[in-house]
C-alpha cells in the first residue's frame, strides 16, 4: 500500500510554496536590492503597497522582522506602546520589543483580541510629566493570532482615538487577508485604519519567506535604513519576491477555501464526543477546542501520528488545528476520521 | 500679623531634611565613595542591609536609580518582567526599564496594588520556547504608590510562586517602613519575601536625598559595578548617607504619627459635603477623596493656596492629600478649616 | 546589432544566482524551519559547519546579521569589541553593534585590515576596575573588506592573546572562502583562530540571499534564540539553503579564476596612463587603484557606461573593481578596452 | 607625637568639602527640585549657566552621569560619536555609551589629548549611505583627565568641521576650571566651542557630590526629562546645590595654588634619582612621572604609607600625584621628603 501524504495542520506556516512559486523562483529577474537594483522587489513592494492602500512597500524577510522594525521606526527609546494583552508582540516575539527598539509595552486586556477605544485612551500619555513616557505607537492585529478578526468599527474607534491625540497606529497584520476573506471587504478597508502595516506573504498566501511592511514614503525610508541597521538588507531578493508577487495575485483568491474548510472541520469536530468547539470562533482558517478531562491525550495524539497527522499537542486542555492549501477535502475527510477514530 | 508657614500636603517627596539631618551633614566624616573610602556610607549599607534583612546594601541617588537598578543587575536583555499594571515602575519611571535593562514588561491588573499569585503563576515563562521571552523578575510594592499597604500573606503566595519557578523578586519598597508601620510587623517581616528590596530614605523619612538598594552580597556587588555603569557612583557621600542614618534610626519610630494623622484627616473630610473618602483605603500617610461633580475645583484650589496651603489639584475629580513630619497638629487643622471654607 | 550583456563590477554581491542555484531552489525540499522541520537547511548548515570546523552552524538572513548577532551572542551589555578601525562592522553596518548588542566599540589603527596582537593585548579589559567595561570579544575580518587576506600567523597572534586572557574571537569571514584560496589553505586552518565564524553564501558564491554563523553548539543554541528575537526566523528557508549548498560545493571551486582575472586585470590597468595600480595589494577579486588627478572622471565613468559597464565612481580618486563569476575572459576584455578607450 | 594628617595625592575626587561648605548644607534652603521648588539648585543652576556661557544648566549626580547624559540627549540610536582614544568616556565610563544612549563610538588616536580636525572630519558621516551611521555628536575633553589642557586654537578648529556639518559638540569639562586657570582665560572662551558642557563641581572643587551640564534651554529642558528616566531627578538637592555654589564662587579662583604647587612637586621630584618626569606636561594640578626599572616599587609605596601619603601605585611603571586644597605646602614637603627618603 503507498505511504498516504503527510497532512499537516500545525499552523499555516508550514505551508509550502506551491509549483508556480518554485517556477517564479527559477525564473525571477534578480538584482542587488540593497543597490536597489531588484526589479522583482520594486513590482512586488509596489503592488503589495498598493493592496494595502499605502504609498510605499518593504520586502523584509518574517513578519516578526517587520513588526520590531515598525516599532523601532515609528518610536523613540523609552516610548509607550499601547496593545492588547494576548497580541503576537507580546507573547511570541522573545522580547524584542524591549532590546532593539526600546519601547515599553503597556497592554490592555482584550475581550478575544478586541481592545476598547475607551482603554486605550485612558493610557495614551503626552509625556508632559517627566514621570511618564510618551506614548509613541498603538498597535492593532487583524485577524489576530488567536484566529479571530476584530470588526472594522472596533479598529476605527481605536483609530480615532489615536488620530485625536497624533499618536500612529500599526497593523500587525499577518493574517489580514484572512481577515478581509472574513469581513467580505477589501484589505485596505482594513488597512485605512493604520498608519503602518505588516503581512505575511507566507502563512495561508504560501510563499516560502517573507513579510512586507508598508506606510507612508516618509516612514519607509526611514524603514529602509533601519532594516539594513538590523540586517535584514538581502541582495538578490528577487528570487523571495517572486513568489511573494503570486502569493499576493493568486493565493489570496483561494483563501476563502481554508475558511469553509475550517468551518466544515468545526461543524463536524463538534459531533464528536469529547471536544467542545466554539464554532463561532471560527472567523478563518483556524479551529480551537477543548478536550473534555476524560480525552486520553495521549492515545489522541498517537492516533493522528498513525494517520500521518501532525498536530501540535493540547496545552492546558486546548488544541488547535489550522486549515491552508495542503489540506484539500480529502486530507480534511482523513483528519475527521482519525478524530472520530480516537474518541469513538 | 505674622506670616503663617506653608504647608505642603502635595506628596512627602517634599520633606525637609530634619534640624537634626542637617548637623550630621555638617559633622559627617567622609571620603571617596567611589574607592570605597566612606566611612559613613559603609554604616549607612550596614545598618540598612540589617534592617531589611539582607546581606548587603547599596546607595543609589533616587528610588527610580534603585528600581531600575535591580531591573538591570537581575535580567538579561529581553527577559520578561511581571508586576501589577498600576506600579510605579510602569507608571513613573519615564519607560526607563526599556532603555536602561531593555526588559519586556508584562502586567497583571491589580486589586488596589495587590497582584495574585495564580495570575503570576501564569504568566511565567521558562524561555525553553524560542518565541518567548524568559521571565526574569516578579516586582511587587509595598506599600504601594497608592497607598495601600499588601498583606504579608500576598507577598508570601507571589514569592512561593517565584521560588518554585525560579525566579527572583524584587521589592519596591519606597515608603516599605511605613507598611511595617500599618502591619505592626518588622520591615523584615516584609523584606523576606523578596530577593532585593529599594527603600527611599527621603519621602515620610526626611532625608534630603537617596535610596538603598539591598540584596545579596553578589547582587550587591554586580549593582556597584552597575550603579557606576549608570554614572551613580558619587564620591564623598557621607554628606547624604548621615541624614540617611538619621532617618533609619530616628525617623522612622515616628511614621505612626503621620499615619494617625492620615486617619484624622480622612475621618474629618469625610464629614465635610462634596468630598467622598474611602476610610478603608487609608493605610499609610496618604488619603485620596472623589470631589462630587457640584464642587468648584478652582474655587478650592484658590481658597487652598490662600491658606497657605500647597495641594495638587485633583485629575478626574480625585484628590491626594499627603501627611509628613512636618504637618504637625496645627498644621492639620488649618487644612481642615480650608476645606470647610472652601466647600461650606 | 545585438546589445550586449551589462558588465557589472561593482561588487561581488551583484552576483546573479546561477542556473544550478535557481533549479535548485525549484526542487528543494522544505519544511518549517522554526519548527526545526526544514531538511535542506539541515544539510546546509551541517555542511557549513564541517568546512568551518565548528561543531554547529545557524543560516541567518545576511553577513550583517551574522555579525550583529554574533555579538549580541558573545557578550553582555556595556561589554567592549576589539577590532580595526577599517572593519565592516564599524563601517558598514549602521552603527548596530550599540543598538542591538549594547557593546562599545574599541578600533585600533589597522596595518591594510592587519591588527597586531599587543595592539590588542594592550586593549583587554577584565573589568575588575568598575570604572571600565570588560572586553567581550576580538573581531577579525579576513578575507577583509578592502581586498586584502590576513595572514595566517597575524590571526594566530591574536588568537593567542585572545585564549590566554580567555575573550572569544569571531571572525568576519564574508569572503573567508576567498581568503583561503589566496592562502592556499583549508578553509579550516583560518577559522580555527575563531571561536565562531561568520560566512556568505552570496557574494563571489552566488548563492542569491544568506550566510552562515557557525560555532559550539552551545553558542549556536543562543544564538537560534537571539535569531528569532531578531526577526530572522524564517520558515520555507529550503529554498535558500539549497543554492546555498551549492555555492558551498560548486562555488567555492572556481573562486581561483576570479582571483586570476583581478590579477591580469590589475596588471592590465597598470599599463594604462593615468591609473596607479598597487598590484601587491590584489589578493582576491578586488583590484583598487589611485586616479591620477588628470583623469577626466566623468568622461571615464560615461565611457563605461556607454560601454555596459557598471562600476561604482572613484571616491576620493580611489576606485575598485570587482570580478566574479559573471565576468568571463570576453568581459575582462571589454572592461579593459574600456578603461583604455577612456584614458588613451 | 600627634600622629600626622593624612596626606591623600590619589586623585582631586578625594576632596572633602571645607568647613564652608559644610556650613552652607546646613542652612541651605531647600525644595523638591523634582517639582521645581529648590532655590538653591535654581541659584546654582543660574550660576553655572552664566560661568559656562550658556543658557541653561542642570545638576547632575556625578560628572559620568552628565556626560552619558549629554550623549543620550544630543543622540539617536546607532549614531557615532566622534572622540579621542584615550578620552575619559571610552576609559573609565564602564561602556555606558552604548548601554544607554546606544551610540557607536568612533575614537582618533590622540596626541596627548588632542585629536586634530582633519583626523575629525575624515571621520564624519551624514547618514545618506544606509550602511553607514550617523555622526551624531562630536566630543572633547578639557582640561584632559591625563592632566594636560588642550589649546583653545586645537578646540576652534574642531569646532569649525563640526559647525560645517552640522553636528553639536559636546565638551567633558570635569576639570574645565582648571584648563581655563592653565590658559589664562575665562571658561567660557573655552566652552564656546562646545555646544554643551560638564563639568564637576566635586575634584579640585571640592563640593562633595554633583556636576553639571549645560546648553541651551531646549537640551537642557530635555536633558532634564532625560535625567529622570535615568533615575537622576533627586529631591533636596539644594544640600549639595549649596556647597556646589560655593565650589563655583569661591574655589575657582584657588585653584591657580594647586597648579603652582604641582609645578613645584614636578621641579622638585625631577631632581631626585630614578623619575622621569616630563614638567612641560604639567598643566594643571596632576604630575606624571616614570619610575625608572631600578626604583623598588614595593619599597616605595611602603614609605610612602609609613610616612602617612596615600597614593596610587605605579601603573606599568607610570605614577600620578595630584594637589588639592587639602595639599598645602606642608604636606608637598612631607611628600616630596618621602620620596626622597625612598629614593635616596
Amino acid at each position: 500500500m503507498p505511504e498516504l501524504p503527510i497532512i499537516d495542520v500545525r499552523s499555516d506556516t508550514v505551508t509550502h510554496p506551491t509549483r508556480a512559486m518554485r517556477e517564479a523562483m527559477l525564473n525571477a529577474e534578480v538584482g542587488d536590492d540593497v543597490y536597489g537594483d531588484d526589479p522583482t522587489v520594486h513590482r512586488l513592494e509596489r503592488l503589495a503597497a498598493d493592496l494595502l492602500g499605502k504609498e510605499a512597500a518593504l520586502f523584509v524577510p518574517t513578519g516578526n522582522f517587520g513588526n520590531q522594525l515598525a516599532l523601532f521606526t515609528h518610536c523613540g527609546r523609552g516610548d509607550e506602546v499601547i496593545l492588547g494583552d494576548d497580541c503576537h508582540i507580546v507573547w511570541h516575539e522573545t522580547g524584542g520589543a524591549a532590546v532593539i527598539a526600546g519601547v515599553q509595552l503597556r497592554t490592555i486586556e482584550s475581550d478575544k483580541g478586541v481592545i476598547r477605544a475607551e482603554e486605550v485612551k485612558k493610557r495614551i500619555r503626552d509625556g508632559s510629566d517627566i514621570h511618564w513616557p510618551k506614548t509613541g505607537l498603538i498597535c492593532l492585529e487583524n485577524a489576530h493570532s488567536n484566529g479571530r478578526v476584530i470588526p472594522l468599527s472596533a479598529m476605527a474607534d481605536v483609530a480615532a482615538v489615536a488620530r485625536l491625540h497624533g499618536v500612529p497606529v500599526h497593523l500587525d497584520g499577518a493574517r489580514v487577508f484572512n481577515a478581509a476573506v472574513h469581513l467580505g471587504c477589501e484589505v485596505r478597508e482594513i488597512t485605512q485604519y493604520a498608519d503602518s502595516v505588516m503581512c505575511c506573504l507566507s502563512k495561508g498566501l504560501a510563499a516560502p519567506v517573507g513579510s512586507i511592511l508598508a506606510g507612508t514614503h516618509e516612514f519607509i525610508a526611514k524603514a529602509r535604513r533601519n532594516r539594513k541597521l538590523l540586517g535584514g538588507g538581502m541582495r538578490q531578493v528577487g528570487v523571495l519576491a517572486a513568489p511573494g508577487i503570486l502569493a499576493l495575485t493568486e493565493m489570496v483568491e483561494r483563501l476563502p477555501e481554508d475558511h469553509a474548510r475550517a468551518q466544515r472541520l468545526a461543524e463536524r469536530l463538534a459531533a464528536l464526543p469529547g471536544l467542545d468547539v466554539d464554532r463561532s470562533d471560527v472567523h478563518i482558517n483556524m479551529v480551537w477546542f477543548d478536550l473534555a478531562p476524560e480525552v486520553d491525550t495521549a492515545k489522541l495524539m498517537a492516533t493522528l501520528a498513525a494517520a500521518g497527522i501532525r498536530a501540535n499537542p493540547p496545552e492546558d486542555g486546548r488544541m488547535r488545528l489550522v486549515t491552508h492549501w495542503q489540506i484539500d477535502d480529502a486530507a480534511l475527510e482523513r483528519l475527521i476520521t482519525a478524530f472520530a477514530t480516537a474518541l469513538g
